[in-house]
């Protein structure tokens, strides 16, 4: 295709897609939703880094520090709930993930959760077992840090693609850990298929939901999950760093042996014991004091999920992301960029992942012109859609503005 | 002494002593500091728990939240000075612990930091080392975490009560895990003299400041410190459950092997390698995504050291305690509590413990009062000091009110 060519193609397409586009967010039963955000001008396309602020977030936690904190001080431990907050918390984001309430709690990095997962896993999977299968795709500190509960456990990694888990699967395979969505591609693994390897083999499965929890659905109780962990500042919109989760089977609560036992994971923390005896339930997940702060203005931020289904955000998604590629598609010389997150839909999680050489540069360039998006090493431009926050109009201009700077 | 008798002693001595602190709070150099935080008419004697509010923090709070994160979003951890917030942190903490800048970073619970520090230490020790001797009064997350880390390392934890120390290391010993202050009795363990044994032992000393650090002067890089940890939330005011730190001693960090290496603490965390390759210098403590907003709230909380000197805080701290002691001997009958804080000031940390039989209740009853300190099993009141916040005439009426409620 010539320039002129494509640019009489893109004025069309465009005039075309911004219609379909309107009349697209026009029809959204979640476009309310928008309106739980500050927003701005910016097509904001890095929720999957950083999910934008949720409206109730500064008030309730000017509130928990002038008041709580301020005020009530030390007394609000228990009078503002701030002991019972991690399984509070937890329990309000077990229904996102497809959990019933008392399995999820809420602290920690990600990472530090990854230990307590794949460390708890090894120890469930018991004598005789002593390799951990990885994502050989993982964002790195799932890696890293299952190379030290590996190491810690007398155990191996060995990194495998997560279509190959199955084949990779063994009688001393102890643990399997992956990633839901992997952060670059964007490419949704197949967690029942999966997990159900994972038991087959007499493994234990832990999945990181870090790319999918508040994306689309998870079903962790529908399909007999293991254990997982995730962030919430994603797709949850939790805040820069806000503390991560972990999920424990039910049924596994009570055999789990955390390598991190904190004294709030105590059975009687208050009692000042020698000896650690773990909480039952949830809790035996905890660890240290819970960073209240961070913790609350997560479970304000959670509030902008009344009354939204997931599946309904997942519906939002898929199209958001297939509108998006074909915005590309139309708007972009077609070698200039490569989707390589997976066009069908079982495969794909709510991110649009583009290789483009010069990935970094291009990026820059969205940045300054009100698209922001992230770049990942080393030639992918990442676009990440929360459909919660973002429209289809969205996707039209980050598509017509990428081919621009392109 | 009869009840009347003792009535018209504390009748006489109450206006004496009342008097007293009247002039001590004239004279007292830190007495402005009280205005950087946000007080009320309670006489609030459990920042040896959670920290008083420090006035600068909701304005701070409120901008990161609203600027930082709802406007600027993802730029932030560039622009807003996000990503390096842990090492800038544990510099403006330094100061205030005798450590040169670079080598403490902030992140994670004091548990967590716990066991970074604890198998760090064997690590460090080399083979042939397999015993850790902890505290045997240590407040209990020490001690759980410690024989985590024993366990995933090879050891045995043997506790032993801080003094037994230097007959206890032996050439098995690894590391001692110590607590700078008792938490429950507020006896101050004598650092220098405990670290050099157990250098001269060839262990590892590991030192727990949670209680010690922001009353009293610490001095680690003079006395040799190997790894150390603590809490923020208490005489640090940094809010409910806000992150730790961890120090590890400048020529220990090339060798320092951490537990828990997440991705932050990768020479090259965006560079998104499969291998590990730790940072240098302090950021190899670091773990996950840090918690921003309870760590800038730290940070502005941090603000009210500026101009202070740790050794004008402890005289203050001591003069405090002493005073305390004098109103209550004075004002209590003299069986009805027992004082288990170390009268010499070469032992006690900045808070006054009395055992009490009926303490759960009798602190119920001050609280009722609005003198607030807390009750820790079985029988102990704990008063805090916070040289920062608290007078003289607190103390006087703290005790004033203790006689009345007994």
């Amino acid at each position: 295709m010539s320039e002129t060519t494509y640019a009489q193609a893109d004025a069309e397409g465009a005039g075309a897609l911004a219609a379909r586009a309107a009349a697209l967010d026009a029809a959204d039963p979640l476009a309310a939703v928008r309106d739980r955000f500050v927003l701005d001008d910016v097509v904001y396309l890095d929720g999957n880094s950083l999910g934008a602020l949720p409206a109730a977030v500064p008030g309730r936690l000017d509130d928990v520090v002038r008041r709580q904190w301020g005020e009530l001080r030390i007394r609000s431990w228990e009078e503002s709930g701030w002991w019972t907050a991690p399984e509070r918390i937890g329990d309000r984001i077990a229904p996102l993930v497809g959990a019933a309430p008392g399995q999820i709690v809420v602290g920690d990095s990600t990472s530090v959760n990854v230990f307590k997962a794949v460390v708890g896993a090894v120890r469930l999977a018991g004598e005789g077992r002593d390799e951990i299968l990885v994502d050989a795709t993982t964002f790195p500190t799932d890696g890293y840090i299952a190379e030290s509960a590996a190491r810690m456990t007398g155990c191996a990694v060995r990194p495998v693609a997560p279509a190959d888990v199955p084949a990779a699967l063994g009688p001393r395979t102890a643990a399997v850990l992956l990633n839901h969505v992997d952060y670059r591609t964007g490419r949704l693994h197949d967690l029942p298929s999966l997990t159900a390897a994972a038991h087959g083999a007499g493994a234990v499965a832990v999945w990181d939901l870090c790319h999918s929890a508040g994306a689309l659905p998870v079903g962790l109780d529908e399909h007999g999950v293991d254990l997982a962990v995730g962030c919430t500042y994603k797709f949850l919109n939790g805040g820069p760093g806000s503390p991560a989760y972990l999920y424990v089977r039910s049924d596994l609560q009570e055999r789990f042996d955390s390598p991190l036992p904190g004294w709030t994971s105590h059975a009687e923390p208050f009692g000042m014991r020698p000896a650690y005896e773990p909480a039952a339930g949830a809790v035996r997940g905890r660890v240290g004091t819970p960073d209240i702060l961070s913790m609350l203005a997560l479970e304000a931020a959670l509030e902008v999920w009344d009354g939204v289904r997931i599946e309904e955000v997942r519906a939002k998604s898929l199209a958001l992301t297939d509108f998006f590629l074909e915005c590309v598609a139309a708007y972009v010389p077609g070698d200039r960029v490569v989707p390589v997150t997976p066009a069908a839909h079982a495969e794909r999680g709510s991110q649009v992942a583009l290789r483009c050489p010069d990935a970094g540069d291009v990026m820059k360039r969205l940045i300054a012109r009100g698209v922001v998006g992230d770049f990942r090493e080393p030639d992918v431009l990442r676009f990440g859609f929360t459909p919660l926050y973002v429209g289809f109009a969205d996707a039209e201009r980050a598509a017509g503005v990428l081919a621009q700077v392109l």
